[in-house]
């Protein structure tokens, strides 16, 4: 089957993109598998598969390959005499800012291009955690309290320490601190207000077990990964981050009761549905006393999750062949005509 | 000063944007106007000035005009010899689906090229009636009690009659039945369902007052329009449909209290802020006992609520000079680069 990963993206993941393709290249390898690049200028290029290496990006080797133009149906290869078409299904691998706020998925729906990924609408509430809070006291979903700080008023903070500090935009961890007193807190404030000019503030609970489970919609139900307690540190640096975009090794399932699975389940399905069709998503959830609170949604997890899957590359071709169908509105100018007659023109 | 109109989308909405457009050739006459058209293929025509009229479109005559393409910074006509570029502010004209979905303000941030109109999050919120409740209880804005339906599950409506039927996606009264007995329901159910998936039903408050306030963010504060009480006929044919999207004329102020005026704006403001910067939107708002509901928000109201405004033509020019700035993420590879580092390449 043919698949086209696209990857990179004007976005502070960026290079965390190019590490979850690389992985995805190894994992999908049964997968008549093809490159799109988008670089932080927003131009894509078609990378050769002998060239998916970090160092192609970081020394810009990727601007001696063919450029690519978006167009109706496929990315179009430009030649002096001939254009020479990339169509087929692509998967959304761009994590962050373009791949996670819906502007990826508006030019590929634009553009009538098949992909996994989120539709707009699932990615605006799954990018800003804000949002995310908004969907869950929608649909019933129970989720940690939290205050919202903008750059112009963020004096005062209504939470007791230790709290956690998140620029309400981004995901793997960049810019989150955790604040034990209040001399951190202009420092946390800072860090996290250089990526994103609106900032969430949570309490930090400690010794709160964490789990994550990821699935899919095809074929009318839901298909649900393992369930993982990740390896927690206090805070991931670049190296953990490296591993966790780079995870290929199938992950241990957490050792919980069967109640529990069923309460992760029956709340992960509550977040997917008429939602997040198209995509494979991985909620990250907490559990305290018995309890299940969703702390994140990850639309395009890091290495889509591959890991938490039993038969990964089965899975990714059940989804590509139950993407959601695009319904575009027909025009017959019916209406000018009537007013034209009415006019009696 | 140059500004273009974008309009036209593949949407059930695409010939009163037509409408639209004409309408604001007219009452923006002191501006460079261009204008765009997306046609329902989504491929882009520069429309000449005095093609400006309902016919160019329903007879096909756009496609004799130059074809654009859309590409880092602006609009670009390819000749043979060489490319022509149509850059500057423009105005996302576009009702309905494309323009208010997200998908062209995605596309427009996305290459870069400065416009009026809703942000994909603004669109989001606004585009979708479901999405519009939700943002009404997070932000403390009093709304109408609702039903959702899906087209799987539509069998049982706990509501007394009348109720309105409304597809959750449309504006413009497309789709909508006012439904007084059981009888009437499974074909308002089925005209609804023709446009949308998804639909809402909502109690039919008869004798309610209602209120169109328009407003936009410029120099850091809201500018608002006159507050207008509609006409209200029972249900909108085209000929109303029509008047409403050609409307030119200066509207009456609503007698109401200053206090009532004040309110309003205050809901206004509570929906307004930290969302639909760098739009001019109306919100349709319910008064039931001196409450003020939100009924509906328009991102991009019918020939951009030009009647509400008492200079309509400096408010555009303050509107255009206040859009918001575009924030990109750099990339430096120093993530790669200190991967590389501690694997010792």
């Amino acid at each position: 089957m043919k698949l086209t990963i696209l990857f990179g993206g004007a976005s502070f993941e960026h290079e965390i993109s190019i590490v979850s393709a690389i992985t995805l290249k190894e994992k999908l390898s049964e997968f008549d598998l093809s490159f799109v690049f988008c670089d932080q200028d927003h131009s894509f290029y078609l990378i050769e598969d002998s060239k998916m290496k970090a160092v192609t990006f970081s020394k810009g080797e990727h601007k001696k390959m063919p450029k690519l133009a978006i167009s109706n149906g496929a990315f179009t290869q430009k030649g002096m005499f001939n254009s020479k078409e990339h169509g087929g299904v692509f998967l959304n691998l761009i994590h962050g800012a373009d791949g996670e706020d819906g502007s990826i998925a508006a030019l590929l729906d634009f553009f009538s291009i098949k992909y996994i990924g989120p539709r707009i609408d699932a990615s605006v509430f799954s990018y800003d955690k804000r949002y995310t809070k908004w969907l869950c006291d929608a649909r019933g979903i129970k989720r940690v309290k939290h205050e919202e700080l903008s750059v112009k008023e963020h004096d005062n903070i209504d939470m007791p320490y230790p709290i956690i500090i998140k620029p309400s935009c981004l995901g793997s961890s960049i810019g989150v601190s955790i604040v034990k007193e209040e001399s951190e807190l202009d420092y946390a404030l800072d860090t996290a207000f250089e990526y994103d000019s609106s900032v969430i503030v949570e309490p930090f609970l400690e010794g709160v077990k964490e789990y994550n489970l990821a699935g899919f919609m095809a074929d009318d139900k839901i298909h649900f990964s393992i369930v993982e307690e990740p390896h927690k540190g206090e805070m991931l640096d670049f190296e953990k981050k490296y591993m966790d975009f780079s995870r290929s090794e199938q992950a241990l399932k957490a050792d919980i009761s069967s109640e529990l699975e069923t309460k992760l389940k029956q709340n992960f399905e509550k977040v997917y549905k008429n939602l997040f069709e198209g995509s494979l998503i991985r909620c990250d959830f907490f559990v305290v006393n018995g309890e299940v609170y969703l702390n994140e949604i990850n639309p395009i997890p890091g290495s889509m999750a591959n890991y938490l899957f039993e038969d990964f590359h089965t899975s990714l071709e059940l989804l590509s062949n139950s993407l959601p169908h695009e319904k575009r509105a027909k025009v017959d100018y019916e209406y000018i005509h009537n007013i034209s007659k009415a006019k009696g023109k």
